[in-house]
């Protein structure tokens, strides 16, 4: 056993040093800015002098593993992210990329490779987990020309001096006669675990997530000569939607354990002034289940209520379907290996399903994977006053060399 | 009975013509531009061929007086607007000029004055009722000197060609001797008369106005990993408010024709993104009614209620008074003699409050001052579908000329 929670607290603040924002607003390593490159340079660095080899794919992820394994054998892949959002937190996917490197320090018995995927957090090139759809060869390089960052740069462009190469994205494609399987180390990001006072659980599930635009229209009139009856006010129909949609969330629950959520994040009202009834009122929904059912019925009936509070105030709606990302169930049997080690070395690992999408959504249809979530104190993320317990993280690579030796 | 419906409508076409937008999108005349300029030429014009005299005073309102009339005499002041919201509506303000106008060709019994007040609708300057305030006395030179509209101009220097003068306010301020009360006809705004199918209205209140701004702030977070319990959800929070106070204005009616009122009209959501649980949330309250102790129940109410509802969600709030403004009680000796004409002349004249504000709020604390209200079609205004048909105009008009005269 040798996961030292002291060198995870070190790999930790030294990646969180490189950060193109000052640490007191928060740690920003948008994918290829200089910082990111310098966390990527620094966990080559700290695989090599554990005895790895390192290469990077065309597609920008790093990947080691221990010089005794060819990179043609198969091998148990570990890993996440190093950049991330705008003045986000310490461990957002830095907790899964040194819970691998201390995994690999460890000489564990079982054939480890360590991944560190390019672009997770989707805010650099407007769309997410690029380097693993880049990878896995459901992104292609014609798509990744066409995304690009605030500097107008195209994914293929950015990333070319760090090693993304679309002439080889086709041969280094991934490929699963080289891996057992994957488990991706995480923080949750959410408060479930803290609360309970569990530091780990299995994840056996990434839910779907469906999102949905709605434009309602009414008439903008005048604040204060035009009587309540006589308004079809967006903004107080929106109201009502927006009231709705959080009960319906609760509703559609099936158990304690269960993040089926909604989410109205964002809101724009026309013509938005002081002494004006709202006109128009633009929404969005972000709808995650990891049941598909729920999905289904959920859909069903936010289309029919939000259509009957629309009429029954005379405004017009529109609702139209933006997203949907279908529910990504993980390995049983990796998940249950992951189960066994807990039992093992009597850590707790209750099971739990993912309401954030992760490069393992990506993976997942390819290969046996799973996930171990790192309670996140008050379940705070994107946000520099993240935190996870560097012995929770600890624990995470004792499970991990625990279950891949087994 | 001299008041002919075409004449009207020639006004009003006539005075639509000047605008600085193309009449497809609506009529805007913002004070001081060319279009507000040649309108009020018009109405000089049309003045003086009805054998009156004019003048500018160092306010920039239009006077016209009949030749036989001296400006010393007690008379009747009868007037409104000819500036406008941009791309607004044909009726608003223009309909008391032209009612005025058409007065005065009739060479009435009764001494009248019509007045053109300059910069009514505040979307120029930041403030409404900038002309009337100025003759009124109770905005100064010096505040109207910092008044500025979006080309950087005070009101003093925009107005400078228009007749304004710093240098004459004070000596041209309003006397009470010159007049024995002030009568503006303006359309309702509102949909209750035309839905009642009612021509005309006695007003007699303009309603008290209240504004608040209202921020709530929780956390923003992940909007997939953190579960309902978990949330402190500004927006939920703000829509919860909103149909709450939608509710209570109609619970703090007292009758049918109550139009207590309240908006919110502007609401920002912050970090405002698809993903993201709303981290704040800043709206704005709009508040009216005729009732003072209605204002003071309403807001006691409102406070207590958005505190509770910020409470029972952990979120902070704050929640300031931005504007008073008193109800105005109209003279009851103006309304009387306007309902008595009314009943005179076969003319349906029931009592209304405003729910918007008007020139007649700030002139009604100096002379006996009152209103009458025409139908707008559907209540919409500041819209270029604004419409109210000639023929109540007229009437309006029949009823101005008995009621004065008597």
């Amino acid at each position: 056993m040798s996961a030292d929670a002291a060198r995870l607290s070190r790999d930790i603040d030294a990646i969180a040093g490189f950060s193109e924002t000052p640490a007191v607003l928060g740690y920003s390593r948008p994918t290829f800015s200089p910082s990111w490159r310098r966390a990527r340079n620094y966990v080559q660095e700290a695989a090599e002098a554990a005895g790895c080899r390192v290469r990077v794919d065309a597609a920008g992820n790093l990947h080691a593993r221990p010089q005794g394994l060819s990179w043609d054998a198969r091998a148990w892949l570990c890993g996440s992210h190093v950049d991330s959002v705008p003045t986000g937190g310490k461990y957002d996917g830095v907790t899964g990329v040194v819970a691998a490197l201390e995994l690999l320090r460890g000489y564990p018995s079982a054939p480890v490779e360590l991944i560190v995927f390019a672009e997770e957090e989707g805010t650099t090139f407007g769309l997410g987990m690029l380097g693993s759809r880049a990878w896995a060869g459901t992104l292609s390089a014609g798509e990744l020309a066409a995304l690009r960052n605030t500097a107008g740069q195209s994914y293929l462009e950015a990333g070319a001096p760090h090693g993304v190469d679309p002439g080889r994205l086709e041969q280094e494609r991934f490929s699963a006669a080289s891996y057992h399987g994957l488990v991706e180390v995480h923080v949750e990001q959410g408060a479930s675990l803290w609360k309970r006072g569990e530091p780990l659980a299995v994840v056996t599930a990434i839910n779907g997530r469906r999102q949905y635009s709605c434009t309602l229209e009414g008439t903008a009139n005048h604040a204060g000569s035009t009587t309540m009856d006589d308004r079809r006010d967006a903004l107080a129909g929106a109201a009502e939607c927006i009231r709705y949609l959080e009960a319906l969330a609760r509703d559609l629950r099936v158990g304690d354990s269960d993040n089926t959520v909604i989410t109205v994040g964002r809101l724009v009202v026309d013509p938005n002034a002081i002494n004006v009834i709202p006109g128009r009122a633009f929404f969005t929904i972000d709808f995650r289940s990891a049941s598909p059912a729920v999905l289904d019925r959920g859909e069903e009936r936010l289309r029919n209520r939000l259509a009957r509070f629309a009429a029954s105030r005379g405004l017009a709606i529109t609702l139209e379907r933006t997203e949907s990302v279908p529910v990504v169930p993980l390995d049983a049997g990796v998940c249950g290996r992951l189960r066994e080690a807990g039992r093992r070395i009597d850590v707790s690992l209750p099971d739990v399903t993912s309401g954030a999408l992760h490069d393992t959504a990506i993976l997942a249809p390819l290969v046996p994977a799973a996930m171990l979530f790192v309670a996140s104190k008050d379940g705070i993320s994107h946000n520099p006053a993240e935190l996870s317990r560097v012995e929770h993280i600890a624990l995470a690579v004792r499970v991990l060399e625990e279950a891949l030796a087994a």
